[in-house]
């Protein structure tokens, strides 16, 4: 998508260690109608799926799924990671290895909100090695709902998530897809 | 605000400890249609106040916060619970007591986001006791930032938050205010 590939080369910076630090628009502070051009964008890439939800994981998915929810008319669910285990009858519970903090959180969804009848559309921020999106295909596994697509803002695509991903047969439709960044020269190469 | 006491009367349980459950359409599942109807209400409130911003804090903020910057036209910036203390020059900080849990946690706004030339309207899903909020007004203050007014979907009005919130002179606009409410017969009365 054009208008945030040139966004993340106006704003984005490159920093050591592949990170790619997009905090003035899309995962601190949070620039509302871009999401909203991204949201119409996956309207677009998904349309003719039958999407009665969004699916995404705290923290920085939830504003651009809301937006999101918007352009599609449904409401969003997001997974939420549990500090305390409160493992319970009522919500279905996994693992995820977090990539910049190294240990494994707990992440839950109540099954009140994510059943069998459900045809989703996961959204999140960034796509890397795939940990937080295999936790969320494993929550809406657990329920039975049938997961539609999954739509990215930026996916890191030296980083084996997509490749994995896309492996499985889910249309995975990431907005832009970094190929190359160099935390020296701040240079960033798009697919 | 009727159509949020409706709902909630409709959609909400009351919880032993005074938890009101609004999961379903509030901070879990999120009904993003309801929070553009909140958002437009916040907006006719606040007309005449001059916002740039709008200030909420991870994680069940954003999603109202989101659909509320749309409506206002302005960015979103959402204040983060650092797991590690991750003190820099970057970042303002503060700590602040969790109501549910009983530890203290670390809540950082990047200095980038949050400056003297910005009048915030600070956005959230509750307010009891008020700590999350007097949280994010410290770090309003340590911007040196204006705030023009704080925008709460449910106010718990039998707990101190509000009142002390009020009594700083800030304009305080719940949405709806929980006057009493019983988890035996299931009551829930509004001011």
């Amino acid at each position: 998508m054009k208008l945030l590939e040139e966004r993340i080369l106006k704003d984005a910076a490159v920093r050591a260690g592949n990170v790619l630090k997009v905090d003035s628009f899309l995962n601190h502070q949070m620039d509302v109608k871009l999401f909203r051009e991204m949201a119409e964008e996956w309207k677009r890439r998904f349309s003719g799926k039958k999407i009665n939800k969004i699916l995404t994981i705290e923290a920085s998915g939830i504003g651009i799924a809301a937006i999101a929810a918007e352009v599609f008319d449904v409401p969003v669910v997001f997974a939420k990671k549990a500090k305390s285990i409160n493992l319970d009858n009522d919500n279905y519970c996994t693992k995820i290895q977090s990539y910049t903090h190294v240990n494994m959180y707990d992440v839950i969804v109540s099954k009140k909100f994510l059943t069998k009848t459900d045809h989703v559309l996961i959204i999140d921020d960034f796509l890397a090695n795939g940990c937080a999106l295999m936790g969320l295909l494993e929550l809406a596994d657990k329920a039975g709902a049938v997961v539609e697509g999954i739509g990215i803002a930026i996916e890191k695509g030296f980083q084996k998530g997509g490749q994995e991903i896309r492996a499985k047969g889910i249309q995975l439709e990431s907005l832009a897809i970094v190929e190359v960044m160099d935390d020296v020269t701040g240079e960033i190469v798009f697919r």
